[in-house]
């Protein structure tokens, strides 16, 4: 209790006695409880409403006599406390330890049904005010905010409030606190029942880096080979139509590709080294070419961590540490920089310039996201991330920052490490940030710790706490590379030959954008062209009979107005699929959405065939 | 509170008095609270936890003063109650007449929070103990049952107190009623406050259907035509195929596809008869036919309710009623029959014979499906239910439970009718129904609204209800026609070359399956044929390096004990997609899912690009 009024934080007054003395207090109304380890208020031991000290012996007696019947039994260290009664509605707030981001409080709904009721937020105790405003908006109680029931309630108050909580937690030696219930009154929120465990544990230290990642003008490509079945032959072959100097590395081979193949010993000063060699060779190439400067490293070899080598893994983030270098992976599939058109992966399908950089903690999902994105999306730089010996999310978000061709970051996240930097990441990035977290379910939880081993974290925590933050946080994978082209897109149009999939997918897009609103005008001219039965409003049904003339006249109005439009078409009776497609093909801002499939075999045009996929660009 | 008392209901002891009387009473701890129509507990007007008469009167002191606080003024007229203090969990139950299920039962947790908690589940009055219980445990209070915090709550008890209530509503002349909290003691639930608005709105009155739809060996098509342009050639050219006898009507024709066409005057009795005339003739056709004997009849025909021609629309319906009609329509694309390989719809793909019966109100999403569906999934019957004038879903549901060869019922709803007669019907259906229900959001609601002419309804009544009498609720259209297919798999094995995606799936496909757990016997079969790294576990990640041998000698051993097993390539260095395709082809359970799209161009095999799509067949 020293330590709450230390933070400012009100407490109800209050008064112990031993079980034997006669009870007197002077604040009314109060409540009497028995002081003991127990669920008082189920066993009878806790009377409220008290109003005056005869009161009050009198409740002392029905206490006794309650826990006698429930055979609880009362020792002399046992003591009765009486506190003044705080009415108002109950919140909770606690603070847990977490193993990703530390110090993280839990804010929400208080009362006995806490558990059940779930009705809870995280809040970093770093964030701001405004985080913290955007926190307490996740819970459903935040709906007292500014009035319930005829009565005012002060979000700015709360928010105060809570701030005494993070600093608190911030700076004492606290494990873990919950107290509940807090009660909302006037002047504040008042701690009733505090558990406090002491004793934080340590700390794990982030390490900023100093040199950036895509310096990458002189290239070593360790485990470079004619072997086309090996991986260092396919990084050898994207990485040649660099324009950074590539010095091919083994000890076996003496040209590929008609360029030279260096000697480990051989090989002058380079800044950034690819490592595709048996494992018990990374160590000691990594420390020899990190002795004489390189700078950046990328282990794409496996047999690490997830073979069960932790102590070999534990030595990457040493070598990191002591000569200041930056170690992406091990078992990764590398990295692409578009600056010098620098494909240091091993992936299979071309990659396009754009200004997406793209994170990912599994090879499989890169490489998947690749292959769609192939020609389409444009990147501006690709990180594998692998085991994440050293180079983190973290490093990752404040290196892109850095790079001004990067103009949006997505990120396929597994677990976490270095929470609190990661987030502080996120805070700072100048860029949008596009998230996809796996393991929700408890199976996936447990998918994701075989294979990465990785314990993927709270869900629940990372997803709340990254979107508090400022990161966009989507729900597929395909999202991370098509969702960044649109993220300036406020308003959707919807145009349709069908009401029902047009509400299907207003359902849909409504969960990300707003429909526009057509104006009188738009309107008018829509009258028009349009049959009298359309909708006369956004979603555009413009009626099964449509044809592709009348598609054209709905869209040469509409396209100029609008930032982005999806267009439905189903197999109706006179729908003319083909000549539709000719037509959709001249707008840019249009989405097709085909919803069938016998009938449009012949088309020749890139198109949807689920209204779920075609918002996945949102 | 006589009516509580007639049903059982408890409530507890009270008394009421005159504001200048002076207070007195014999149950302690009892509550006193002013009898006014205000939100008492906010002004001061409750004192909770008095003891005795004389704590009573020096209350009822402390109630005046605090109303003077707020201003609020006393008049003769205003009573003081008294009430026996009931202490537990506080719960909610009230009753609300909807318009399309009429008397419904809302139950969940209590408190003056409600309205923001809103945790709380709806229950049809018609409900059994079953569905009460199915309907509780959609509510997150539920969890108090069977112990909370040491104490014990009886379902059981908690689900006989709930039959009451539905007694009291089916059975008096309320409109809707609250109470608010409704406590939850040993003996049962004790009804505090009560608030009953009396006066029951009338009823819509439900017609059974008492002849089948599906008898249709003479049909009539009235609008039959040789111009290509018109729905009456499709749907004429659709049905030359049957088994059915087939009339073309057309007052302007003579032959069509070398078969008479009659004058509407020359036609013998027929039991069926297709409507695409035009609608001002539509109304003199029906009486005319259904004279002479006609039961069936199907308007594709539009111009009625949906252009805002209602009178003509409850023309339909009384015909129907008077000469015992099925009416289907108006405004829709026909119906299937599959014993007569009846097409009597204008769609223009073709339909496969199977055991699945497709239901839709929007004859757009109907033609989507069928689109998908043709030459893939086998239809037992079709229904287009168009404008629902006289035919409805619980006509469509009794009918179909009397056809043999449906095994399967799927229903994409916008909006209902006879909310009481569609839960009686898939109670009563012994055959599985998956449900898809458009507008879920407010700007989905005013689209459906504007399409249709039919109000969405409110989606988690209609949801819930749905759900608990018995349906699947589906999230996604395609569902609908795919998951019928997969509806006894009981648990699902996913093999993959990557642990990401595995994870992601592992994620999706626990929402509706179940992961198969592999026993001992055969991961050591799998460890014979698949690398150590791999992931002795379902998922089976049989790692990033696996070719088309390695997912044989795993399919080998899974496919003969696995029910479903969803296959995942991404398109790793080694990955020998169109090998793999070739093996995977060879499966009858396999669901491949090839995650990319630039690599898999070549593949010749049907497969999902995503694991969304994928998951829509579950």
């Amino acid at each position: 209790m020293n330590l709450l009024k230390k933070y400012n934080i009100k407490t109800p007054k209050s008064k112990t006695f031993k079980i034997s003395e006669k009870l007197s207090f002077d604040t009314f109304p109060c409540v009497l409880k028995i002081n003991k380890n127990i669920h008082k208020s189920d066993v009878g031991g806790v009377i409220t409403s008290i109003n005056s000290n005869e009161e009050l012996n009198r409740a002392k007696e029905i206490i006794l006599e309650n826990l006698k019947k429930h055979n609880i039994k009362i020792n002399e260290d046992d003591k009765f406390l009486i506190q003044e009664e705080v009415k108002g509605i109950e919140l909770f707030i606690g603070g847990v330890f977490d193993n990703v981001f530390e110090e993280v409080l839990v804010f929400g709904k208080g009362g006995v049904l806490v558990e059940i009721e779930k009705d809870i937020t995280y809040i970093d105790v770093n964030s701001d005010k405004e985080e913290i405003k955007k926190a307490i908006a996740l819970t459903k109680i935040s709906k007292i905010f500014p009035e319930f029931r005829g009565k005012k309630y002060d979000l700015d108050l709360v928010v105060k409030e809570i701030q005494k909580f993070q600093n608190l937690f911030k700076n004492e030696d606290i494990k873990e606190f919950d107290i509940n219930p807090l009660i909302y009154t006037e002047k504040g929120l008042v701690a009733v029942d505090v558990r406090i465990k002491e004793n934080k544990p340590p700390k794990k230290e982030f390490i900023k880096k100093t040199h950036s990642l895509f310096n990458n003008k002189k290239v070593a490509i360790l485990g470079a080979t004619d072997k086309k079945d090996k991986v260092g032959y396919a990084i050898a072959k994207n990485a040649m139509t660099s324009k950074a100097e590539i010095f091919f590395v083994n000890p076996k081979l003496s040209t590929l590709f008609g360029k030279k193949v260096y000697k480990l010993d051989e090989l002058l000063e380079v800044d950034t080294a690819v490592i595709a060699i048996p494992p018990k060779f990374v160590l000691e190439s990594i420390e020899y070419l990190a002795k004489k400067g390189c700078k950046n490293f990328i282990i794409i070899s496996a047999g690490f961590k997830e073979s069960g080598n932790i102590e070999k893994e534990e030595k990457i983030k040493k070598l990191a540490k002591e000569y200041n270098l930056n170690i992406v992976g091990p078992n990764c599939l590398g990295i692409y920089n578009s600056k010098l058109d620098l494909n240091l992966t091993f992936a299979k399908s071309p990659i396009k310039k754009g200004s997406l950089a793209l994170i990912s903690q599994s090879g499989a999902v890169l490489t998947a996201l690749m292959d769609k994105a192939a020609l389409k999306v444009g990147f501006s730089h690709i990180i594998s991330m692998g085991n994440m010996a050293d180079f983190n999310f973290a490093n990752a978000l404040q290196e892109l920052n850095n790079q001004p061709s990067c103009k949006e970051i997505s990120i396929y996240i597994e677990g976490l490490q270095y929470g609190k930097a990661y987030l502080k990441a996120i805070r700072n990035s100048s860029k949008p940030i596009f998230i996809y977290k796996a393991g929700r379910s408890e199976e996936a939880k447990k998918a994701a710790f075989s294979h990465t081993g990785n314990l993927a974290g709270n869900y629940e925590m990372i997803i709340t706490l990254s979107k508090i933050a400022g990161a966009h946080i989507k729900d597929s994978i395909e999202t991370l590379i098509f969702a960044p082209k649109y993220k300036n897109v406020k308003e959707v149009v919807i145009v349709t030959n069908a009401g029902g999939p047009g509400t299907i997918l207003t359902d849909l897009v409504t969960k990300h954008k707003k429909l526009k609103k057509l104006d009188k005008e738009i309107l008018e001219k829509l009258n028009q062209v349009l049959p009298s039965t359309w909708s006369k409003n956004n979603p555009v049904d413009i009626i099964g009979d449509a044809t592709s003339t009348r598609y054209k006249a709905a869209l040469d109005i509409l396209a100029p107005i609008s930032e982005l439009i999806f267009v439905i078409v189903t197999p109706q009776f006179m729908t003319d699929e083909e000549n539709i497609a000719k037509v959709l093909k001249k707008y840019k801002n249009v989405i097709p959405i085909f919803l069938g499939e016998y009938s449009f075999s012949g088309i020749d045009l890139e198109y949807f065939s689920s209204l779920e996929e075609a918002v996945k660009i949102l």
